[in-house]
């Protein structure tokens, strides 16, 4: 039996040059909603509403009593209760809870793939590795690993987050892919120096004078919130 | 003074998310379009003119009494005369001759710059690296590297020259942009064994079955028909 077929999309920009049919597409947007998004529901959120403008946010926060959250520049928006790190979300604060998160570049996606007839969305970021590994390998269908970009520019930290899904999941698949043949090299470059090389990209450089340090470590780090957030009706569950 | 701002493009798709005014565009397509223009002109070319249809190849071609050429699926494309290989244009062949080119991917790049307002537009690949790396160090200017890629999918060969291009120019501009940081990691990675990592690519598994390996070696190889083609008035011409 063939091995089903996985590739890397880059950026939002590239999506349509992929077939998302009868396809698990898996969004990824390491700094930060993925990652925020995982540690939520690792700590007991009961749904994650991922939503891309900040009226929608605060009229499903209305509506679902859920709690909004969004940033922009590193400050909690007007009008929305909290940000969009993973810091924010302990299990004393989040469990039973619903969160209604606006993000721009993952949620777009999202969208997109959905649009696009994908049969699963997943997300996934480094605090959650393991259990994407796992469910694309139980799944055994064609991927699509998703990577948000930065305003639909590629970015290093989404590529590497997919290298590392390819190092672990490439035996039962095929791939014949440029993107994901450099995603996992980057990854195997780097992986023994993740936190420092995080260092060198254009997003640290962004988020780092906002003082987010220990938040983009935390994103890197594998596995500290092992669920899987699956999209169903409106909203990310665990899986 | 600061240094002028080094962006690399991985897809034509990605270009209009970048700045082109008052830049130089280098338009990379290393397998195999930038490498046969570099040699033709090298050879002794007077011109050579980009064409992105067959069409337009043959009525050109009539109206400069120019040598027609293109390929698709490693065959001469019917009612041109040539094909796509850099060996096919030796200096007994071409001195002093007009080639119209018809190519997909980097034609298609190259009139996308032009018409984003690039200043001034070149074409790079490993045979003439230094010389597009001593034109850019002298001009001074704002630079996009732009890969063609594959039927607007990202491509490492591109990357990769692009990563040599960085590599050797970085000192001299500022450069804050992954797809810059992953072009030069990529080619650090790979430049001691680039013939060997090249068997590895996309584009190769497409080309080798039409027997073009040396061909692809060759695109690979540095300086071995280092001009400059500059695009101007509608042709590339040695600047």
């Amino acid at each position: 039996m063939s091995k089903p077929v996985l590739h890397t999309v880059l950026s939002p920009k590239l999506l349509k040059l992929y077939d998302c049919t009868d396809t698990v597409v898996v969004i990824i947007d390491v700094f930060r909603a993925t990652s925020t998004i995982a540690t939520a529901l690792f700590n007991g959120a009961t749904r994650v509403i991922p939503v891309d403008s900040v009226e929608k946010c605060i009229a499903i926060g209305t509506q679902t009593k859920g709690i909004t959250a969004g940033e922009r520049d590193g400050k909690v928006i007007a009008g929305l209760q909290y940000g969009n790190s993973p810091a924010e979300y302990p299990e004393s604060f989040i469990k039973g809870q619903t969160l209604v998160l606006t993000t721009t570049n993952g949620t777009k996606l999202l969208h997109m793939a959905l649009n696009a007839g994908a049969s699963e969305v997943i997300t996934g970021s480094f605090p959650n590795l393991s259990a994407v590994c796992d469910f694309l390998l139980k799944e055994n269908k064609n991927v699509l690993l998703g990577c948000s970009g930065w305003k639909d520019k590629f970015n290093l930290e989404d590529t590497l987050f997919a290298g590392a899904v390819i190092n672990a999941v490439k035996e039962h698949f095929t791939i014949h892919c440029d993107s994901s043949l450099m995603a996992e090299d980057m990854y195997l470059q780097h992986k023994d120096d993740l936190l420092s090389y995080i260092r060198k990209l254009t997003h640290w450089h962004r988020l780092e004078k906002f003082g987010l340090e220990k938040d983009l470590e935390y994103c890197c780090t594998n596995d500290v919130a092992n669920v899987l957030p699956r999209y169903k009706n409106g909203a990310l569950i665990v899986g």
